[in-house]
């Protein structure tokens, strides 16, 4: 029986990816021993962090006005790391609320000092939809404005990004990270956590334009300070060199696919054959509105949220070989994770058992 | 050729532990998918976890007085939230200077404003020794007394650890940690980085008394509070999982193996056969004094620090099969590392190759 892995994250990686991971785990490329067991400043580490940078600025197209970092902690440390360096003292934050990442964001702002201006408010429509993006005001007098790309818990995603003027744009990009083509020069600072499209759990990629690291006051200790880890090109203290080799692999298999727009081609045909299924049966409904719906985290709900029904969905779908459709304890219901690595036989195979388990339950 | 790792870290893991990763690694125990891509949440999980925390205890006798957490950052960052932690306002912090590590806390305690207690100094030394252990004065006011048990990059290691009184030892044991048994009852904290003697880089091990994270100010980020890790069993957001489960692989193969005690053998022979063969050749010269030499990392010097035969030493090894050699770059020379992994092979294979060396070049 074939399984797919439609868990949240950690997450799918490609297949290729993980096969050439497992042929030179204990022997990297003739050396005699695995490159999770060699020195991360060995040449042959040196070449897999130089090339993952070099595989990011490729396929973003990055300049050299921003650095790419491969930190750990993961975005919940970025949500304090990001206020400890950009922050302005007697400056607001901005922050667009589109659901539970933005609000663990905020946490951190107010924990450390700071005061937010609320942009966008999501509450209200229960943060179904991501709406009136163009109009949204935004004060130049702030530090910065957060936003959160795509909420993989209520499985919304924003359509494009809003225009802050000369206010930095700070985004936590976890769950769309490189899933579509997105400009980055109009980033302050994007990070992602690397467990959804792009490699294993416990590394985070951060993507920071240089010249806003210098923001960061002389109190912050030093492992939390952009500034440390451009300088040493994330080589100040050991960082994850395996999630790193993972992150290489995975990065080639981007390019070596066609890149980011070749990825969202394929991500829209998945999502697309996914959110047809749902709102083509009376039986299924998805619970954003269409034009916010995420292309990677599908949420929705059996007859309006019958949980015994939800239940037995989670744990047929299982048995079929689906594996990780429950919705996030936050908020109930079924979602389906579809990054960049689940093939699209994966999505076919839950669109059939969906087809079926309405026929049978409906 | 075989091939011995004597990197100082990541290093060395244990060839059954990583035929074992390897096998399993693209089907986790027939669930259809590896470990790597299985979310934090699902019971495979939990039980990789569980196991994990259940062998540590298991091996060093932990009560449930302490907490047994996997957090990020490495030691480096536990340098800056151990002070965030656990300082205490108008009191000042212990520290014994035996070294690299110890400055680097240091350099942390003070960012954050702490006043700092030299119980130790062994900068006249040049941190060839760590003595007079028994006699060092403790101030009973202080906030903490922190010490660095073994020093990766000069060679040295607390012989046995000092009596602190009712002030809380904090140690940072990244590279001697699990080496040999230790009465975990003593200290306050302790944190170790993984990538020595118990797995992949990317994972700190930081062994707590839980009644001391109540210390920690509210102004601390979420993500840098004890108690958030303590409260979320290390869940609180998503660790390297791929890192734990080869923690939890390598400590089955501690228990497998004979724990610590057994473990303490080993290294000792190891050692000892190594320093034995420096101290028998007037060609190579040992850094640091007798009684204070650590079990792990074996620093040597030839001809007194003829840095020209070094290089060729270094060379030399790693032609023959013995890898990473070359001493830290903050004080050259040569240096081996024998964590608990390094099979008493390697060392005999290194004394055999040393006592050539010395023949042709002495």
């Amino acid at each position: 029986m074939a399984v797919y892995n439609f868990n949240a994250g950690p997450a799918v990686l490609p297949k290729s990816v993980m096969l050439k991971a497992q042929e030179e785990f204990v022997d990297y490329r003739g050396c005699g021993y695995g490159i999770i067991e060699e020195s991360h400043r060995a040449k042959a580490f040196d070449e897999i962090i130089q090339a993952a940078e070099a595989n990011f600025r490729s396929l973003l197209n990055i300049s050299d006005d921003y650095a790419v970092l491969f930190l750990q902690g993961g975005a919940s440390l970025q949500f304090a790391m990001v206020p400890m360096n950009l922050a302005i003292p007697g400056k607001k934050i901005g922050v667009c609320d589109t659901g539970e990442w933005s609000h663990k964001a905020m946490k951190e702002m107010k924990i450390l000092g700071n005061e937010i201006d609320l942009i966008y408010n999501g509450e209200p429509c229960k943060f179904s939809k991501i709406e009136g993006i163009k109009d949204w005001k935004i004060d130049q007098n702030l530090a910065y404005v957060h936003i959160c790309s795509n909420n993989t818990i209520y499985g919304s995603e924003y359509p494009y990004f809003p225009e802050t003027g000369n206010v930095p744009l700070v985004a936590d990009m976890s769950s769309d990270f490189m899933a579509r083509p997105f400009d980055i020069n109009k980033f302050g600072l994007v990070f992602a956590g690397a467990q959804k499209n792009i490699g294993p759990s416990g590394t985070v990629v951060v993507i920071i334009r240089k010249d806003l690291a210098a923001r960061c006051p002389a109190t912050v200790p030093t492992m939390l300070r952009y500034t440390t880890h451009i300088d040493k090109g994330s080589l100040f203290n050991t960082p994850s060199t395996f999630g790193i080799y993972m992150i290489r692999l995975v990065t080639d298999w981007l390019i070596a696919n066609g890149g980011l727009a070749a990825m969202q081609k394929k991500n829209e045909e998945k999502a697309a054959k996914l959110y047809a299924a749902i709102d083509a049966c009376p039986f299924y409904t998805g619970t954003v509105d269409p034009a916010s719906r995420s292309m990677m985290n599908v949420t929705f709900r059996i007859k309006g949220g019958d949980e015994e029904l939800e239940a037995k969905f989670v744990k047929e779908a299982k048995e079929a070989g689906l594996i990780g459709i429950k919705g996030h304890r936050a908020v109930g219901g079924l979602r389906a994770s579809i990054y960049n690595a689940m093939p699209l036989e994966g999505v076919e195979a839950l669109v059939a058992f969906m087809n079926n388990f309405a026929k049978v339950n409906g």
